[in-house]
C-alpha cells in the first residue's frame, strides 16, 4: 500500500472545533426541545455591512460583462486591496510596511497553518500554551514534533505557559528556537501585549536568529490606545516578523474568506548556509499553491476601508464588545473568575469547583444548553479554563448569562 | 537565523506562468505600440454565465439579513454543493460517488498542490511529462526529490514520457511508485485517455498498491462519447484514486475560485504497518487548515448544475472548442505539426525549425505579438513543442493565427 504520512496518527482527537460540533450534535438529538446558545466557536453573527453588500453587487455585475469580467487575478492580491492595507492597517499607524509585502489569502487559518512550510523539517518552534490550535497541530501533520503526552503536549515543542500569575502574557524563552508563534490580543485569553513585552520579543529574536508569527487576527478589539495593533509598532519587527490579519472578526468575514499576512522583505533566513529571503520564498509558495481569493471578495475587503465601512466595522466591534462586557461583568458577580474581554472578543473563565474544563463543558451544556469552548482545547495550561466568546446576539448572551447563574 | 526550508533552493526558475508574465511585460514596456494577444496562460474570456451572477446577487442579499447570514460553514463545502456535484458529475456518469467523498475547495491547483501532505516524504513518484507544473514543483518543495538535471528534471522522481509516439498518453511505469499523478484530457497536450488506458493505470494501480491522482479539471471539453469523464467510470477505482475538479474552465470561475477533490472512503494507505483511511486524512488537512469556500462562491457554483446554468456552461465550451478548432487548421495549413484541441481547450504544436520551446515563445512575442506557453515549461518532453490556448475573444484567435501566417 501507498505510504502515507505517519505524523497525522499522532494528532490528539479531533481537531477541537469539530469535536465540540459532534458533542453538540449529540446533545441536540437526544433533547430536539432544547434552545441551545452557542459561544463555543468565534464565530460573529451579524450581517455583513451595507458597505461591503454594495460593493460585492457591484463586483458581481462587472462580472458579467466583456469589458468588467476577471480570470486569474494576481496570486498576491490586487493593487486596490493591497493598497488599502498598506496605508489604513500599517502606515496610518506608522509602521514601515509597504503594499508589496502584503500577501492577501483567504484566511488567517491558512495562512498560520501554511506558514510553517517555509521552515526545515528540523526546525525547533516555540509556542504558548494555551492558544489557536493551528499552530501545533500544522507542524505535528509536518513532523516536527514527537509524539503527545497524555496532558496533549507534544515532544521536541517548547511550550510559553500562559498563567494568571503572568497575566496570560508569557515571556521570550531561554533557550533559542527558529520561531515562535504569538498571539495578541490572545485567543483564547484575551491578554493583549503591551509595547514593552513585544520590543522584549523582538530585542530576543534579533538576538537569537528567530522567526516571529504574530497573529494579530483581534487586533481590531484592543480598546486602550496605548497598546500596540501590529508588531511592526516596534522598532526593528520588520527584521524578525511575520504578521497575519484577517476580517473575520471586523467586517464579518467568517462566511466570505479573506485575511492577509504582511511578510517583510528584510526578512531573512539560512539554508545550506545561504541567507534567503522568506518574502521571495512565500511568494514562490503562494504562486504555486494557491490562485489568490475571488475578485468579488477582495473588492468586498476594499469596502471595509472606505470611510462607510470603517464605521460600520466600529459599530460590530462596539456590539461584540458589550457583549463581552455583559459576559465578563455578570459570571463575575456569580464568583468566578474571569479574564480577558477587555481587548478581545473572548472571556476566559476559570471553571468552578476545580472541574475539568470538558467536564465543564458537558456541565454547561446538559444543564444551561450552553455551548462553550473547553480550554483544554487549547493546551495543557489551558486546563480549568473555558472560552465563552462575545460573538452572540444580544439577547442571546443576556440570557446565557441568565441561565448560568439560574442553572449551574 | 532561521533554519528554512532548504528545498525551495531546488525550484528551476519561476514558476512558469509568472515567468512568463515578467517576459510579455518587459516586451510591452519595450513596445508601447503592440496589441499583444495572449493564449498563453489557460485564462477564460467569457463572462460569468446569468444564473451564476443570479445566484451570487441572491447570495450576497442573503448575508445581509439577520437570518440569511452565514458565518463559518462547513470546511468540506455545503451539503446543497456536494449534493449537485455528486448527483450531476458522477451518479448521471453511474459513477459510485457520495457526497461526503466530496471536498469542495477554491481550486484545482490548490488541491492537486496540497495533496502530496498525505504521502510520507520517502513516498515515490511517478509523474507524466510534459505536465501542469504543479504537481512536480510542490513534491520538490516538500523534498521528495533531489537536485534538477540540465533539463529540468529531479532526482527521485519517475518520469511518464508523453511523446508523439505514444500520442502523448503514458502507460504505467515497469517500477512501482507510492502514488502517480494522471491529467486527462492533458494539460498541456490535450490528449485525452480513453476507458482501455485508464483500465490499465487502474489495475497497475492495485497490483502495486499505489495511488492515482487523477487531475480531470477539462472533462468538460471531451468530444467523444465513448470517453470516461471521470476515472471512476473505471471498475475498481474507488480503492485506488483521488480525482480533481474545477469550475474554473466549464463557467468561468478562474477569477471566482471554485473547485473539488474526490476522495472515497475505501481509499486505504500505510502508516506504520497500519492501514490508513485518505479520505479520513483529508478531512483533519482540509478541517485544519482550510475554512472553506465563501458561501456566495458555493451558491454560484450550485447554479452551475442548473437547467440554465448547463445549457450556458455549454455553449462557453462550444464556443472555447470552435477556437481551438481554428488554431488547429490554421496552423496546420502552414505546414505546422499540431495535436490536441479536440478534447481539451490547449493546442500542442510542434516547434518548426527545430526551434527550442522559449526560442520560439520569444519569436512569436516579438514578430506577432503572440503570447503562448512554452512546451518545456511542463517538462523535459515538453521541449520543441508550444501550447496555444483557445481561451480567447473569437476575433483574437483568427487574427493569432492570421499574424502567424503572415508574420512567422
Amino acid at each position: 500500500m501507498a505510504r502515507v504520512n505517519p505524523h497525522y496518527s499522532k494528532l490528539k482527537a479531533g481537531y477541537l472545533f469539530p469535536e465540540i460540533g459532534r458533542r453538540v450534535t449529540a446533545f441536540q438529538s437526544a433533547h430536539p426541545e432544547a434552545r441551545i446558545i452557542r459561544l463555543g466557536i468565534g464565530d460573529v453573527v451579524l450581517p455583513l455591512p451595507p458597505s461591503v453588500l454594495t460593493a460585492m453587487h457591484r463586483a458581481v455585475d462587472e462580472m458579467g460583462t466583456d469589458t468588467g469580467f476577471r480570470g486569474y487575478g494576481p496570486e498576491q492580491g490586487y493593487d486596490f486591496l493591497r493598497e488599502a492595507i498598506a496605508e489604513h492597517d500599517f502606515r496610518a499607524r506608522g509602521c514601515d510596511i509597504e503594499a508589496s509585502e502584503i500577501f492577501v489569502s483567504d484566511g488567517s487559518k491558512c495562512d498560520s497553518g501554511n506558514i510553517q512550510e517555509l521552515f526545515g523539517t528540523d526546525a525547533s518552534i516555540a509556542v504558548p500554551d494555551p492558544v489557536y490550535p493551528v499552530y501545533v497541530d500544522t507542524n505535528v501533520m509536518a513532523g516536527r514534533t514527537g509524539e503527545a503526552d497524555p496532558s496533549g503536549r507534544y515532544a521536541g515543542l517548547t511550550y510559553l505557559p500562559g498563567t494568571e500569575e503572568n497575566g496570560f502574557r508569557p515571556e521570550p524563552p531561554n533557550q533559542p528556537v527558529d520561531f515562535a508563534y504569538l498571539c495578541f490580543p490572545n485567543n483564547p485569553t484575551g491578554a493583549a501585549a503591551d509595547r514593552a513585552l513585544l520590543g522584549r520579543w523582538v530585542r530576543w529574536a534579533k538576538e537569537n536568529g528567530a522567526i516571529l508569527l504574530y497573529d494579530a487576527a483581534y487586533e481590531a478589539y484592543i480598546t486602550d490606545p496605548g497598546l500596540p495593533h501590529s508588531i511592526y509598532e516596534i522598532p526593528g519587527a520588520r527584521d524578525v516578523a511575520i504578521e497575519f490579519r484577517s476580517f473575520s472578526k471586523t467586517a464579518g468575514f467568517t462566511g466570505t474568506r479573506c485575511a492577509f499576512i504582511v511578510i517583510p522583505k528584510t526578512l531573512q533566513g539560512e539554508a545550506g548556509g545561504t541567507s534567503v529571503s522568506l518574502h521571495a520564498m512565500w511568494n514562490r509558495r503562494h504562486s504555486t499553491k494557491f490562485n489568490g481569493v475571488p475578485y468579488v471578495i477582495q473588492r468586498a475587503a476594499e469596502a471595509v476601508y472606505s470611510d462607510q465601512g470603517r464605521d460600520e466595522v466600529r459599530e460590530r466591534i462596539d456590539y461584540y464588545m458589550e457583549n463581552a462586557q455583559i459576559i465578563r461583568e455578570g459570571l463575575a458577580k456569580l464568583g468566578l473568575r474571569v479574564f480577558g474581554g477587555v481587548h478581545a472578543p473572548y472571556v476566559w473563565v476559570k471553571t468552578p469547583d476545580a472541574l475539568s474544563s470538558w467536564d465543564f463543558f458537558d456541565a454547561l451544556l446538559s444543564k444551561a444548553h450552553v455551548v462553550g469552548t473547553p480550554g483544554s482545547g487549547f493546551g495543557a495550561c489551558g486546563e480549568g479554563y473555558f472560552r465563552l466568546s462575545a460573538f452572540g446576539r444580544r439577547e442571546n448572551v443576556e440570557e446565557a448569562v441568565e441561565r448560568v447563574r439560574t442553572r449551574l
